[in-house]
């Protein structure tokens, strides 16, 4: 054939399955700034880390030099399990919209876990278990992160304790059915498991619980147990450098077609997603070899990016983890309690944070029914019911596809479908009854909850 | 390489995808026994089914010569969304087990419908369109079927009206959701949108509904409503034929790797998956070119095939549909309430009875506590929370593998893993709480539901 016909799903063989990493921090000419020790306002050392994170991981954390690093084989072979994962080109998608512009999505929702999660999930258990312990602790929120790590540590027979927020724990009793099947146990944050549970439930008899909660039940059970540590799902350095596989994935897909999107897209909670999917985009961006119009998306309720303040503050509401410098909406704050999905979390990655504070990206935010309408007009045409999470990106590839259609120009947008909306149903159902609505922050409420930033002179 | 290296999954290329189905009944020297009409004991005709049933469709339930049919283009685009499905060497299962067996799957879980149910549902839609009608009709249970024709319909922009047993209906809100996010409307039945609903319910006020209930309402609709027909997701003729694509799209894939099976397992309700996944393996037996042990499972609390009688009967508990030869346990026959997932259907499909009561395949029946255990161990090795359906599979290949572990033979053993757990979630809760148990209908009951067999003397 002349010309090469590009599939509806673009597959890698095994091979093609990238086999190193990437760290995008190696080519930022300004460094993500450093996490600090929040009592001494000291960046944190690999000492002062490990007695949290496994030491492979803590330097995976702080390295910011080291452009590839290698896939020990044990991950590569998990990876086998579910990747490599789909480049889909939304054929069905654009002749609905009767757009010129050509979509492609890179699909993460192919495993039980059902999204992107389980990239680092499985690389976190295993230098878990190739260092000698016995388990590992987590929070979950909605689910996906807990369900990802039990898979994981189910698979390298590690012990796995997941803090849910209680609320979640109540209302979605499926995902916590995954996560007991894989074998882990789960417990409903606060608890009186821990001092810091204890004390909460003291404070606020009948709390339904927060995610900062959940991390500082998890936090106090690995640091307190002989052979645990703390694993985390999103926000952090060695979380975006797993990720990777994502966008490296990507890139070889659409370097095999000769495809180069003019536009990528993400959604953006902690980052591990968006982070994931552009990470070698934005290499080649830093590197000044490509231009990319890269865009996360991030709901109106929760707009760290487009109306956060650049800040050192604290990644937890109990305020016991280091302190991060990000795009921060304050760690007090909490979404209205009509925001479906994920994407809940007030700060944003450092690194991150840094390329979009250099003007390497841009951000844009979306009001949660127009994001189920385009859930909803994605999953007719292309099959797949998407996640509460990936619809904001679905919303703003759609709105980017129609400016096309507008203009007439024949623009190639990619954007990362994340995961599945199995276990979201409840705001599906919301949205079907018509029942859903949307909601903005003021101004004042954002005001007061900037004004719990810590005073850091960084 | 000299040794081909079998990948973790094969996908074929979206040219591979068959462009036929495959007609088993061409192969078959007994011909399955022809529907007959109830009112008058003669074989359906064309002019019988065709109130009920699309055109095309009624041609290929009655067409037992022709042995391929082309699949029309419109539904090799579709399945180009979700297939090739990817064939699976279940290198972490073998692992696990220690044993020299080599195990496949072939998953057809990846698609929302998390069932192999789509691939006949999207051409009983597309044949439904091409006849200029305006929408179809069905029932549904557990929901796969509902959920993968309410996919069909909203992709050829068809009315879709499902008849949902209204215990599932209320338990399972999340399954009827999908199908409203699809577009469908979903009525629990018995309702009062039928007569024979009304007539239920005034006869059984507060009942919470059955599958035969449902048909009955699902036909009344159809074949009373201008521009509706009926639509059944397993048991007919012409969804065997629908489903070999699993079967062509999995040979086509072990000849690639030059595979050949010796035991090809499946599991059996109404035998549409076995059926589909068996099917060109089956051409190759009947044909005497090949042999293969071909085992159909099911379970010990609905053993149509290893408990069930050789005869005609109604094919709904409402006894307004054709009668159909096959393996049964009686309409009135109903699983015991503790029963989990599918598979509650009380016949096997006439091709498949036909089949099995020839000696081309064997069956076997399992208890669902050792279901669940199976698919347990399957989801923490391989990343894949199976369908309690599939997990009959799973156990029935686990067995079979740990045999070859004793005799120290290097079968290679094929199963049909028809579909994910995803929203089987309460049965799994049920087993991790240990609160699962196993029932076998006793002799007595079986006999008694045998009594009501229609007298038919063929």
């Amino acid at each position: 054939m002349a010309e090469q016909k590009i599939p509806y799903k673009i597959y890698l063989s095994e091979d093609e399955i990238p086999k190193q990493w990437y760290n995008v921090r190696a080519d930022m000419k300004t460094k993500p700034a450093p996490l600090l020790n929040p009592a001494t306002l000291e960046p944190m050392t690999f000492d002062d880390l490990r007695p949290v994170f496994c030491d492979e991981l803590v330097k995976q954390e702080l390295d910011d030099d080291t452009a590839y690093i290698d896939i020990p084989l044990d991950i590569q072979d998990f990876y086998r399990m579910y990747r490599p994962a789909p480049l889909v080109r939304a054929y069905c998608l654009e002749k609905k919209l009767q757009t010129p512009a050509k979509i492609y999505y890179k699909f993460e929702g192919n495993n039980t876990s059902g999204s992107h999660k389980l990239n680092s999930a499985i690389a976190q258990a295993y230098y878990a278990k190739k260092q000698g312990l016995k388990g590992v602790t987590t929070e979950t929120g909605a689910g996906q992160w807990g369900t990802a790590l039990s898979m994981a540590c189910s698979y390298f027979d590690l012990d796995c304790k997941v803090y849910m927020v209680k609320v979640s724990y109540e209302q979605k009793p499926f995902r916590r059915e995954v996560m007991r099947t894989y074998g882990a146990s789960v417990t409903p944050s606060p608890s009186d498991t821990t001092n810091v549970g204890r004390q909460i439930l003291e404070r606020y008899p009948g709390t339904t619980g927060s995610l900062g909660c959940a991390i500082s039940e998890a936090v106090e059970v690995a640091t307190t147990n002989e052979g645990y540590r703390y694993v985390l799902g999103s926000v952090l350095n060695q979380v975006l450098l797993h990720q990777s596989v994502i966008g490296l994935e990507t890139k070889a897909a659409m370097d095999k077609y000769n495809i180069t999107p003019d536009i990528i897209i993400g959604c953006a909670g902690g980052g591990s997603n968006l982070g994931g999917l552009i990470s070698p985009f934005m290499g080649e961006k830093l590197r000044g070899e490509k231009n990319y119009d890269i865009i996360a998306v991030e709901p109106a309720s929760c707009p760290s990016f487009t109306r956060g303040k650049y800040a050192y503050d604290f990644c937890d509401t109990g305020m016991v983890c280091p302190l991060a410098k990000m795009y921060t909406l304050g760690s007090g704050f909490i979404p209205s309690a009509n925001h479906a999905g994920g994407l809940r979390f007030h700060g944003m990655s450092s690194t991150l944070s840094q390329l979009y504070h250099d003007g390497y990206m841009r951000a844009v935010s979306v009001e949660q029914t127009s994001v189920f309408e385009a859930a909803e007009q994605f999953a007719r045409v292309e099959g797949i019911l998407p996640a509460p999470e990936s619809s904001h990106a679905i919303r703003v590839a759609i709105d980017e596809a129609l400016k096309c259609k507008e203009t007439g120009e024949e623009k190639t947008i990619l954007f990362g479908l994340t995961g599945t909306g199995y276990f979201d149903l409840v705001a599906y159902q919301k949205f079907n009854d018509g029942e859903m609505s949307d909601y903005i922050p003021t101004d004042e409420e954002l005001q007061k909850s900037f004004d719990s930033l810590p005073k850091v002179d960084k």
